[in-house]
């Protein structure tokens, strides 16, 4: 942590943050710069201490305070070098062999989930998923079939063998959610309701974390932090798209956050190319970016018949077209020296 | 709702498109345009139906779908043309005279609360503010007292007479907060949590929603429409910044949306520069900028030594700072033909 | 200049930084920091200097270098800590009196431009606008009448007596712009084309610098250096609104960016409401806002009949409205103690 | 276009609206809403007439117009169905093999340009690329060698039989730098430098329009189109990154648009990974993504030292990185059916 005093800080102002300093625990170095005086904070500035430079920011004479170390801890490579592998069902997340969780945006009958379920098992998919509860933007929209949501997903498992992908928006629905996910979804809505990710890092049940839209890189990451203090280290981390000015495509796919999270963090990295381009059309060549770029899995929305979805059909594909993905996928995975589950 | 084909688009697509318009109730009229076919729908498309443009969107030869009408209906000032008042305790909202809400970010003790509600109160202010529950970014920063600041909040209205505003980050804690607070403030970070809009939709309380920093001013209007659909008109919007690409200050203060959001919506608007410039530096400046652009009210956050504040000490204004921005604002106050309270 | 070391770094790497920084001429010094290592650099890191944070940070072992001055030397508040107050014709730009520049988008006929002219002076206007050169985002629109243009601009400015604030887009034609501008506007797109910056400098004419809507304030500033070191210091800088992910206006007033400005620099400031919002209907509110948050003036689009307008109709106020605009601000304006021309 | 009426709007406002699209040689065509009025405006609405959409908007009762058709003509796909192929030299931009654009930021010696030459010449690049008039963002910056080094590249190129990428900066440079290069680079910073856009157009010699970092995919379409309007098809599209939040690189690497090109427009579409990222560690995944993506090649800052580097150090990559780079991309190509060149 360095902290900048304005130009033209008095001798009392200096004196009084250097103190600050020493009583949190620092050491404090002056800079022996002209213009402006810049105190060095000596000692381990950590994850829980770097809260201390609001303090500091907020002294006569301070211009701004500067941080050396990451706001979180635990997802960071640095307290964890190898990568993360994340074991849901039978499906590893995180090592060579790449996910592949493909399904309908929201379960809306037990036909339209089965029928999706073994569709997507034959193409390949290694997870599926489905929403039952659904946070949707209007409260027009169709809010999803709930507990009879998670039935049928449930069945949809029993048919397929393949673990469930299903998201939860609610601490109290955590219990009932539970017993049916192999994989819980925080969706991007939710990425920063702070007290259901402390929830659902004590179910100790593994836990797909998606970026929020209007959210850093860096947030996301203390986000996980939430989950993973509860001592909870079965994070996957997702990213699908952040709002921006270009309005082309529904979102703008970050694929930089791609290489930067791997960079950054032990924890497996997905990308949903359906939510970030809003677009079918544009789903298989932002899905093999993702790849191409270092992810360890894609999210995909499936649908036998988009145009019937009662959400998210416009970004759906069909089974035939998920099919030809798969086989692009495929080679794609062999180009970095990956597997298809 | 305007369905845009595809160029090449083949008769047969065309005619499916036609008879899903007509199934859904609608009449469809084709614009006879010459490089690509327009089908226009005629028939109130209103919020509710307006969620029929992704099936549209989603069938085969379709562009895309451009809706005509708002995607919400309560808020609109279409189905409301006057402005709402929104009363809280003594205090009215979206009148003549502004509100003035001000207060710590976070209660940190009773001697801290009193002596900024005290303040804030002597300064002019009508309501007072103080977080008792934190959504914070890193789980190692303070996360608030709980049901404790809320016992010290409720000193503090009984001390001063000032309404009490305080958020509520889950459904579960409502009743609780809801027995002391005067308004309840859905922060940023919780904006399109849906359930917890909902249930403080029922509790017929007024509401304080704040404008998450990724989301457009149509999806906040949308998620006051979950509140209003529980029969709870009491909503009041605050515009506290938004995330983009600028970094000199915390977050870029929307100004544009205020008179925005005053010509599409009747519900109050008010302005939070403490959050939206994040240095308490430009507060007054930018206070000041919302008042003149047509906010009903201010909301800034005060605290007697900010360099002690348990959160947000960098943007909070020390009491005698609070006192000149209420001088201030009172000039400006009365150049837009406003009354301070 | 801190230059923050990978963890891990060899001693190795962190040596030929020490030696990098010794030969730039700095002394280095080494944070005992315990989980990686930081060094200093201790000396004066003037905007000349700051490039060399590239270097460094290209180095083998190296995370990345933050700056701790500004990237920008001649428009600091700290190089000139009285405002600038930048003369044209008869006004005064960046004192108590504000700028009123008024008129119309393009410059259209002669008739056209001394209706305007005649309506924004009666209405208290002491700058008049007019494009001759237009830069259009489609090269199907108006481009401006060029040298004609001039020549009616040289009329109403003998009309009515106000100076004259036009656009040069080229190099190559500045000369015959200078001859009859009294402030050579750089229009938003313009603000990174760094050849026409220098050449403007040249001139020693006074510069209307408009800040990019895709730039940061601080490459605002650093643009105005490139006019400021060819000796010219008559600039005057506009907000003109930037893009963000909000789309119910053209652009996002950056009403933030004018107390940001006012306290890095000692230039005057200006607010640009017809082009931030893009909307006749909110660029009072915007402008009012603008004055309130300390803006030194306002630059708006007046035209006779908005719906003939060869650009920017839309964002056009009809001269009875702009009237109402100047009673407006004069209130504002003497709310934040400041006077209209 | 349909231009939509506001609520409440007399029937005299909508007899002139109808009137003005009569006399703008269209068919107005009332759809026949509840709540609000919505005029379809029947005939060609080309790029030319979009125009006209401004002129609709500003008429007295109307609440906005929205565009059916792209505002540009020549990049569109529906005027060109087939994929175009730019030659320059010996290379083909745009067909099944990919261009690999190589070199330093800046040509700063001719021992540099030489030994990164031969170094990217070796390891597979087919084109080189070199600055010699650079815009940079400072203006205490390196500002290139000018026709020194043009003489360098124009020497580089003798001796490599690669083709030269220059960027030009400056009508008043275009034939000195048309001299030596054989393909004209417009760099971000002047992508809406519209008389330098007509003027690269009008020599007929190849261009790269790289995408300015706050523009739209629909800008940068109608920015080639203003170089298309000069005779000169001969244009290549290059994505570099836009400013979003997201600071964790220098740029957002807008994967979608490279998708999003292809599907609106035939020209050739290149990804900079080296601008859009910011960093060497992440050129080499996001230059994968992009070729996965659908890209016709990549440009990649390539120097023998980049700590010793003029410009660009830290996004440079060092010769035995580009091969490594080289030899993954080989195989991302062949996972997406391209060739190396």
């Amino acid at each position: 942590m360095v902290v900048i005093m304005q130009i033209g800080a008095t001798e009392e102002q200096i004196r009084r943050v250097e103190e600050a300093i020493e009583q949190a625990g620092f050491r404090s170095f002056m800079n022996p710069g002209v213009e402006r005086r810049v105190i060095a904070v000596l000692g381990v500035v950590d994850a829980e201490k770097a809260l201390l430079a609001d303090h500091f920011a907020s002294m006569p004479g301070v211009e701004r305070v500067t941080l050396i170390s990451e706001p979180y801890k635990l997802p960071s490579r640095h307290s964890h070098p190898e990568d993360t592998i994340v074991r849901v069902g039978n499906a590893e997340i995180g090592g060579r062999t790449l996910a592949i969780i493909a399904g309908p945006c929201s379960v809306e009958s037990r036909e339209q989930m089965l029928e999706t379920a073994h569709a997507v098992k034959a193409a390949g998919a290694n997870l599926l998923r489905g929403g039952a509860y659904k946070p949707r933007t209007s409260p027009y929209a169709f809010q999803g079939l709930g507990p009879k949501g998670l039935d049928i997903l449930a069945e949809a498992k029993q048919a397929t063998g393949l673990p469930i992908v299903t998201e939860v928006v609610d601490p109290h629905d955590i219990e009932i959610v539970a017993e049916k996910a192999d994989l819980l979804q925080i969706g991007a809505r939710n990425m920063q309701n702070f007290r259901l990710l402390q929830q659902v890092g004590e179910t100790g049940l593994p836990v797909l974390l998606k970026r929020g839209a209007g959210c850093r890189v860096r947030e996301l990451l203390t986000a996980a932090e939430y989950i993973m203090l509860e001592g909870n280290t079965n994070v996957i981390l997702c990213e699908r798209g952040i709002t921006t000015f270009e309005d082309s495509t529904r979102y703008t796919t970050d694929v930089n956050a791609i290489p930067v999270l791997k960079h950054l963090s032990h924890l497996p990295v997905l990308v949903d190319p359906s939510h970030s381009t809003g677009y079918w059309r544009h789903v298989r060549p932002v899905a093999m970016a993702g790849i191409a770029a270092g992810a360890d899995g894609v999210m995909v929305e499936v649908h036998p018949k988009p145009e019937e979805a009662l959400s998210d059909g416009p970004q759906s594909l069909r089974p035939e077209k998920f099919k030809v993905l798969m086989e692009d996928l495929a080679r794609v995975a062999s180009a970095v020296n990956r597997k298809m589950p």
